[in-house]
């Protein structure tokens, strides 16, 4: 840290991403990318911007607006695009949020959202999780905060229905309600359908799970034209240009393809299911997971333990060592492939002695 | 506005872009974009990368750092890489600066400062440039606060030799430095030689402009590590996969092919001087610019009937109706075909009588 660095930030604790390894090839199953690559015509349209490069992107992301008023049924004044949700959760907390608004969100969810409250000085508290991982709704019911909910929340993959989303929001007339579905193709309901009828609902969704553009960086906002005008007065405030002319391309080229998203999000919630019941026949205990990953606990060997011996054998996942998710990894549903090597590797582990148990020998 | 927007940011006026016309097909010398595409290398690095977008990008940008340490001569923890040099200035504001730290920076220069100093809430200052439009650099010696100076500046194009910019670094130790080199490849010295030097200083540059990639959204800063580590928590706070695999390709090319960079850069700079005389021969009066744009004024014509009589001529340039700058356009350096034609066009509004006058009849 530098002397210069502003006291607003020395507390600052920046989000951990989930690693990126290069000195080794892994079945990478630990940051809930696609197994499958982008749609080709995605491919093909992001390929075609790389020659005009020199000429600056649409700061209207008008090609973008435009497909998804076409393919997902919005209004062109409902809908944001962004460099990934985490730039439309970030001016979320900025737009809507204050020392006079503060923030709720559950105390087991997407790790960034405390870090962009500390970024932007705005009080949170977080709620608990019941024991078994869900949401208590009536928690939210009428809290006269503003609330972030991940719908299905992460790391644990389970949803809420639709009904009590619309119970949360319809009683917090006076504050915004953020609905992150990040998730929400590979089986959520999506509360995108009640921005006509809310005013305090913003809905984001990215395009790095379901539509295989993790490395291109998109997301995007759907909420009523006034809360998108907040949004986008903060967006021409910060960097109006975010989104590069490959990833408008690719990203117009993957709501455009219908078939090829329907296609592979069948197929990882098919591949989801099949190894959640080897999983399971296997000793595990899982959560209901509506989303790309798995979240996964074995009352005979340590969350960490298994995530350590998995990585000795190539394959890697995502651990939490938190005192409620120690015992858990979330494992991303990769390819049939990759998911059928998991199983294998999980079922040597668990026939292996335990090595706390040997040292004590 | 949504009756939930933040008070903090009522008061907020966004960057206002230049004009990216969709609806006829212009000479566009408005935005500062290259007339060059993007290097060979860096178009097929940039290519090469559609096919895996299903992985994220490397939140350290491994790449782009050993590109910058391998082309640049910069130690790999003094360089950092934002979405678009947008990106790190609004960093260089947010890290620090704050109530206790506040900013100056000429009244005359890049619109976005003040537009970042009122997103973070930071008190600002603005130190008039001479009539000529030149900074005088007694003003920055010894001011005991942050500062900000585009070097060329904008949109002027003049810069300041490289002995005045470390006599202001030198002179303000306990205050960080931000020098905007958004232009420098163009004429100016830069002043990342310095870094080692002064622990206060920060230099920006753009891949936008020399390096063909405006459409790609890249930018870089160079300081000592200390400052780079702030700044790279700041940006861990916000969006750490803030670059997409095919702009970190497009990057690596554009920094390695470094013959390319050198030929566009001289084209630029002739067709710069060639055009600057034919103009001062047509009475135009011009400041000596370093950039990729020119920054002229007729006796006879006001900078907006100029700006207006050449869109007409499908001719874009750029035009700021404010009192010291309204009888000048900034006119980017375009291809020298484009250049031509600009100027014929000048010469032909020059002829015509003026309508102003006509009116008066």
């Amino acid at each position: 840290m530098s002397r210069f660095f502003s006291e607003k930030y020395k507390e600052l604790e920046p989000y951990v991403p989930g690693e990126q390894p290069r000195e080794r090839k892994f079945i990478k199953l630990n940051t809930n990318e696609s197994p499958f690559p982008p749609s080709p015509l995605a491919q093909r349209m992001a390929r075609e911007e790389a020659g005009i490069l020199q000429l600056y992107s649409d700061p209207s992301c008008r090609s973008l607006v435009l497909a998804a008023a076409n393919c997902l049924g919005v209004e062109e004044n409902q809908v944001i695009f962004t460099n990934g949700s985490d730039d439309i959760l970030n001016f979320a907390f900025m737009a809507f949020s204050d020392a006079g608004h503060p923030v709720v969100f559950p105390d087991i969810t997407y790790g960034f959202y405390p870090v962009f409250a500390k970024l932007n000085n705005i009080p949170y508290e977080t709620i608990p999780l019941r024991e078994d991982f869900t949401i208590n709704v009536e928690d939210y019911i009428g809290i006269g905060k503003n609330i972030f909910i991940a719908n299905p929340n992460a790391p644990t993959g389970i949803a809420l229905p639709l009904c009590d989303i619309e119970r949360i929001v319809a009683s917090n007339p006076d504050n915004v309600v953020v609905i992150d579905e990040a998730y929400v193709d590979f089986g959520g309901e999506s509360a995108i359908g009640l921005i006509d009828k809310y005013k305090n609902l913003l809905v984001t969704q990215t395009f790095s799970k379901s539509r295989s553009l993790a490395g291109a960086r998109l997301g995007m906002g759907f909420a009523c034209s006034e809360l998108i005008q907040d949004l986008e007065t903060v967006r021409y405030s910060t960097n109006p240009y975010n989104i590069n002319r490959m990833t408008m391309a690719a990203g117009v080229g993957a709501l455009t393809d219908k078939e090829y998203f329907i296609e592979c999000t069948s197929k990882i919630r098919a591949t989801r299911e099949r190894i959640s019941k080897k999983l399971k026949e296997m000793g595990f205990f899982m959560t209901e997971s509506r989303s790309n990953f798995i979240f996964a606990a074995h009352p005979a060997i340590s969350g960490l333990d298994t995530y350590l011996k998995l990585k000795d054998m190539g394959i890697l996942v995502r651990h939490f060592e938190t005192p409620r998710l120690k015992n858990y990894n979330r494992i991303t549903v990769g390819s049939d492939a990759e998911m059928d090597a998991l199983c294998d590797a999980l079922a040597e582990i668990l026939k292996a002695p335990n090595p706390a148990e040997r040292t004590d020998l």
